[in-house]
């Protein structure tokens, strides 16, 4: 049902550093930025093999990221798992009874269909399923 | 350098709620099971892809994983990136000036030799680079 690792989501401070410290010390490919109003940050995409590295840095201190980021501190945030058919994944997660975040996709960075599931109901681990937009 | 995200690893609390959450409600295959007493876990590998899901429960609670679990709960632990050559990226990542937790490769689950980044130089990320054994 999950195909594969699609990202790992890490919150952080410092943009700017945490870009150098992906290109300059790991060797990845800078990909995509964007402004992703709708879930108050900044992303930046960094490739590596099939999946990538999103750096978020929150756009308010009043905002999940920027929430995180005091009560936590940079670092890992979430894992996002591709799928082909995210309606579908979503139905049957429900009915397997995981507690959604989103009860339906919802447009993330490039135009990915995304959704969330609830960390209490996923071991702790904040999970997100995404399906690529067409030619991705 | 980092060719892709070989694994995730998550701490849990409870390993077989974490493995019946993985196979049966997002479907993924256990692939290995094994007790690592270097890192005072036993850990799981669940296939996703070309990568892994590693869950880890502590041996005890004087360990690693269980004063990561006394502190911040179970979740995301770390992120682990595949390396053709171990030796070589870490003296890469030493001369650039990555502060290391181990200075040379050790072994690490079936038979992979692996080497561990320090939060602090990483943005907050426990960060593994691992290099697979001959034939996986």
């Amino acid at each position: 049902m999950f195909a594969q690792i699609d990202h790992i989501g890490v919150a952080v401070e410092d943009l700017d550093a945490a870009i150098a410290l992906h290109e300059q010390a790991y060797g990845l490919s800078l990909e995509h930025r964007e402004v992703v109003d709708d879930q108050g940050v900044e992303a930046v995409l960094l490739e590596v093999g099939d999946g990538h590295v999103e750096l978020l840095a929150p756009l308010a201190p009043d905002t999940a990221v920027g929430r995180f980021l005091a009560s936590r501190g940079p670092g890992l945030h979430h894992v996002a798992y591709r799928v082909t058919d995210i309606q579908a994944t979503l139905a049957t997660l429900r009915e397997r009874g995981l507690q959604l975040i989103d009860e339906t996709p919802r447009v993330g960075i490039r135009d990915t269909r995304v959704a969330f599931l609830h960390p209490q109901s996923t071991g702790g681990v904040l999970t997100e399923i995404v399906q690529s937009a067409e030619g991705h």
